[in-house]
């Protein structure tokens, strides 16, 4: 999907933050965005520290680090109540939302429209809100960093 | 609580193991008990993989490594049907307890009746059923493998 | 010294790289400097595997990742010899050079044209010979993949 | 040589110590006897701090823990003085013997007496002065605790 416009985030629910938010409301922004399910090791382990150290290292202004609870299998398991607590326990600071369950199968609303492959995932969306990075599993921060950098020194394009 | 016999433990459910154990019928043997929350950051980080490293070197027929879920919050977050997938997604393979919830106040009573202070815990009892040891927080692998090993080398006292 | 021309290396002797660089020679190149010494742990556990994945990922026609060995304290303890050795063990393969000794004092001469306070010392200089960054200690990878990164969407300055 | 006598170190030179050590004067408490290259990145990764934790752990007075810098290759690398500044940055404080050079070969006496493969080594040596233990590589801090725990249970044999 690298190239294509982002799809428009389909959620239940937000955390951490006053009011739902859109990928459209952030055009002008990096948006990183990290699915990851509560119980999912290699998500605790490295896909949610790096998520934190992104939104402590780049000013909110420029880089919208959101979180998105794709709940893939063990639905019974990870529900909001849960998440609620997991994102007390390991002091998730930025906003964090809840997909929509999908309408027949087990794969959520917006996982299924960004085409994800599991969790963690990566996907960092330009300022005009195109997808520029789409990837599965642990990533090295040299890299990431080094591509949120790339997307920040590019002007918005005027929409027509 | 070192020295004393371990209080039994008053549970409501267990995976891992085809029946229930209690700390009578396991003595004879060294018991490592762990106490966690699975929304316990320290725990998921060093608790729990000490637990299984200690399952994965001592031979069960003399060293008993048994996990008890002591949820004392969020309880809504961490009821059993959480515990069960975060059991499979981290390959816990020792058996778990579900400590039984209290008459009143959050405090489990299993954990009541040890006096832990939080999670994790860790309480080894020797072969003659007596707390050896009962600490709170992380432990050296070295220092617990070693503490393993004189209960190991300790034979068991005829009961009167 | 941010903002500074890059002083150009003062060095006594070079490994892997058939004949010796030159800051002026890598104009049109980011230049990751990364001064270390071969028995400061700092620079063993944190800097150079640092520099190391930094040379895996960036392409060496666009960044030059240099290392300099600037022994300052046990001279007679970390010589040419024991850096071979020392780069051999650790499978280091981007170019290092051995920092001159100062005329009179413990440290050597780019260290101190550098006005380096320690091991490991990280400088970054852009495409123009400019020194972009300089910092002393362990560095965030996130942070430093981005600062690369930035540098390389800039555009070399025409020479007047 | 797992159950043999111990052989006598064979070394030229010793450091934090004021006297030289045997393996004979050692007689009654557990030897754990770790050797090592200063330049061996296993050693600097894992042998040595797990040398380090067990010096910390274990009164010295019961387990005597001594490094042994086995150097067969690269040796006009690692000589004494370049040893001398390693232990001094690497702050390690337990007694450290220098190997001494074979005569035909690039092995060292002691490291050829006990049969070393290799870098890092551990031999643990009861309080009669038998090998007990001797492996090559990384070992787990678990069983390594464990295993001096079972030698510190067993008491001294009567010399005949």
């Amino acid at each position: 999907m690298i190239g294509q416009p982002a799809p428009e985030l389909d959620v239940a629910q937000w955390f951490n933050t006053p009011e739902p938010l859109t990928i459209a409301g952030l055009r002008g922004k990096i948006v990183v965005l990290h699915a990851f399910q509560m119980l999912c090791p290699g998500c605790v382990r490295s896909g949610l520290p790096q998520a934190q150290r992104i939104a402590a290292l780049f000013s909110p202004k420029e880089v919208a680090v959101i979180g998105i609870h794709t709940v893939f299998e063990h639905h019974e398991a990870m529900t909001p109540v849960s998440l609620a607590a997991f994102i007390h326990e390991y002091r998730l600071g930025f906003p964090i939302a809840v997909d929509r369950p999908g309408g027949d199968g087990p794969i959520p609303r917006t996982m299924a429209a960004y085409q994800m492959r599991g969790t963690p995932s990566l996907v960092l969306i330009d300022r005009d809100g195109m997808i520029r990075r789409h990837s599965f599993g642990a990533e090295e921060d040299l890299q990431v960093g080094a591509e949120i950098a790339f997307l920040l020194t590019q002007a918005r394009h005027p929409e027509e």
